[in-house]
Parts: structure tokens; sequence; C-alpha cells
């Protein structure tokens, strides 16, 4: 039998890490895509490509670049904005937000499981993220689930196993997995050491925290 | 009270340009997305340019050529495929079926609305396209809209008044409305004149004589 071929969204950090070896364990082919949106540093793409090469998991980068003037107001992609420091649940934090971000990924992920005759698109939304992010609710994968299976000749579907599960349920996961977790990257600042006060850096060592395992990252400021 | 705003996907062609017009007639303030995601000519973009420029209407052409090496397959963005010629609605023309196009598009204007204040994405899906595009078809834009509505803070919602019109019907509402379809490109091929001979000229043709408007497009081949 055929190994079920699926496209994974695959950021570089721990989540979506967790996921690729999640799926590699089960059996999936696996491609990898992970997107420059105009991200103020390509840190996360290195740690991305770096790993798909260790694991000899096709990988593509998608430039959308060019896409900055259209999603402007976000920290993430424009230089005039500051960085918020605290917790990544924090209101504060909204001003990370790209707007319709998950859809474009989702989106351009699908177009590219379709043309490879995948039959899921996987990404590693997990139960910390909603607060923050409206692109992050279940109603939302949901309807985009909906949308994905009837938009080409061939069904493809959202897979999302880690929906119900915390941060920490999956550094326990990527734990058992043998994930190595000091090769991926969480830090919004793309400087030589994670910064450890960011929103990702806290949320970050917080899960390692939470899920009572070794927390190999190196920070600057902790 | 402030003009409702709404993002419109423009192609440059005839049924995005009457669409133009009418939300302008609408009293809509109106922002125009078009959307190059690695045409084999940059024609059609050079039509909305222009048409936006003498309307006044704020224009913007997002590149999405970095995609190509994901979105393979089509002889819309692949110098190796042969561009078909015959009715648009012939089986032959799912060649020039880009993966999962429509949800790109509609995602990338969706994130545009939400960063501008937005309240619709309007675009010109008419009723002659189901049979060849999955992504045409009304349950799609049912499903389309449904996942839009959800995605931000505010919502966003799809906005196809020509979705039950022919393009025989569109061509009659631009005649009333004033366009001048001779600002208009159709033609896949990116030649001095319209080919006359490829799916979407033979579609322009057909709607202009089922509407019983004169045709002002001069062809190359008729």
């Amino acid at each position: 039998m055929n190994k079920p071929k699926t496209v994974l969204i695959y950021s570089g950090g721990i989540d979506s890490t967790v996921l690729l070896y999640f799926l590699l364990k089960s059996e999936n082919n696996v491609k990898a895509l992970s997107v420059n949106y105009g991200q103020r540093h390509g840190k996360e793409l290195d740690y991305a490509k770096n790993m798909c090469g260790q694991l000899n998991v096709e990988h593509h980068v998608a430039d959308l670049t060019a896409l900055n003037p259209l999603l402007s107001g976000s920290s993430l992609t424009s230089p005039h904005v500051q960085v918020p420091e605290g917790h990544y649940e924090d209101q504060g934090m909204k001003a990370t937000v790209v707007p319709n971000r998950n859809m474009i990924l989702l989106s351009i992920a699908t177009g590219w499981a379709m043309s490879t005759g995948a039959s899921s698109v996987s990404y590693a939304a997990h139960s910390g993220d909603r607060a923050i992010y409206p692109d992050c609710r279940e109603e939302f994968a949901d309807a985009m689930n909906n949308v994905m299976e009837i938009a080409g000749w061939d069904k493809v579907s959202l897979n999302r196993p880690f929906s119900s599960l915390t941060k920490a349920d999956i550094v326990k996961l990527g734990d058992k997995l043998g994930v190595p977790f000091e090769q991926t990257w969480s830090c919004y600042k793309g400087q030589k050491l994670h910064c450890g006060m960011c929103g990702t850096c806290v949320e970050r060592r917080e899960a390692f925290q939470l899920a009572g395992v070794t927390d190999p990252t190196i920070y600057d400021n902790v």
C-alpha cells in the first residue's frame, strides 16, 4: 500500500517539528511547506530547512514578502512596530497577528497538495493559541476543512491531530518521539540566542516546565 | 454615512471590470487586487492597471510568481504546456486550472480587507464557469464565505452579485453601465490582439453575440 501523502505547514518551531516526527513515525509521505511572509528574520526558516535536510523531507519555502504592503499593521512583518514582551496569551500580543495568515498558509498548502496528489494538509494548531488568534479556533479549522474538501477534483482534508493538546502535551509527546528540541526555533526576535522574554519564548519555557521535560534551550535573558 | 469598503478581485477582464463599474455605481469605496501568479504574459495586469488609473481606484498587484514551483501542471503558469484551443467549457480546458487558485486569491484579498477595514471581498464569479472549475461552484463560494466571516476580529463577507448571471448577462449589464469593453482583456495568449481562438476568446465572442451587444474587440483570427 502507498503511504498517505501529506503537506505539513512547517515553521521550524516546537509544535510543527513534533508533528513532523509524529507524521513520519506514522509512516506518512511528508512534504514540508514554510512560508516567508516577511518575518523580520529568517532564523526560523533556517531551522526548518536544516531539520528537513536531516530527516530527508522535501521542503519548500514559499516567498510571500510581496504581500507585505497588503498585510501591514503587524509587528511580525513591519520593522516599525515594536515586538511586545510578556505572555503569549496577553491582549497586547494581538499586535503580532498577520491578517488572515492561517487561511493564506492553508490555501497555498492545499494548492501544493492538489498538484502533488496529497490527500491532506497537516498543521500543528493546539488548544493554547485560541485566546489570541481568531484563525486558530476550532470553528475556523472546521470551516477551512469544509472548503478545502470541495475546492478541487480530489479531496484534500485538514489534518490537525494536536488540536486538543496543550503546548506542554506537545512537548511531552516530542520528548517520547526523540525530537531534538535544541534544533527548533521559537523566538520572535532573530538574535543569536532565544531572547527568553518575548511571547513565544515565555510560552516555550512554560511548556517545558509544565511538561516536566528538561528545556535544552539557551536563553539570553533568563 | 461612510461608503461600504470592499476589496475587488480584479483581473482586467470583462466580468471583473463590469463588477468594478457596478460597485462604483452603488457608491462603494473599492480597492482592486490583481494577482500575478506567473501568467505567461502581463497583458491583463496592464489592462487592470490602466482601468484603475482612469477610475481613480486604488490598485495593488500581489506577486505570487514564487509559488510557481508548487502550483505546476497548468498551462497558465508553465511555459512547457500548450494553451488549448476550443470552447471554455470543454474538458480539455481543465489544463488551464491553477490548483486552488480561487482559495488563494480570496484568502489574500481577505487579508487585505482585514488590514484596510473593508467589510467584504467582491468577485465576479458567474454561472458559466462551473463545469470546469470546482472552485467556481456555488457550494465552494458558500463554504469560503463561511470561513472568511469567522477568520478575523471583524467580519469579512464574500460579495458575488453575479453568481446567478451568465457572461452574456454581464455583457448586457456592462453595456448599460457604459463599460469600455475595448479596454478589457480576456485572451490567454498575450499577443498584440485577442487571438479569437483560445477558450476565453471563444467565450468572449459568444457572450457579445448572445447579449446582442456590439463587440468592439479586434480579434486576430476571426
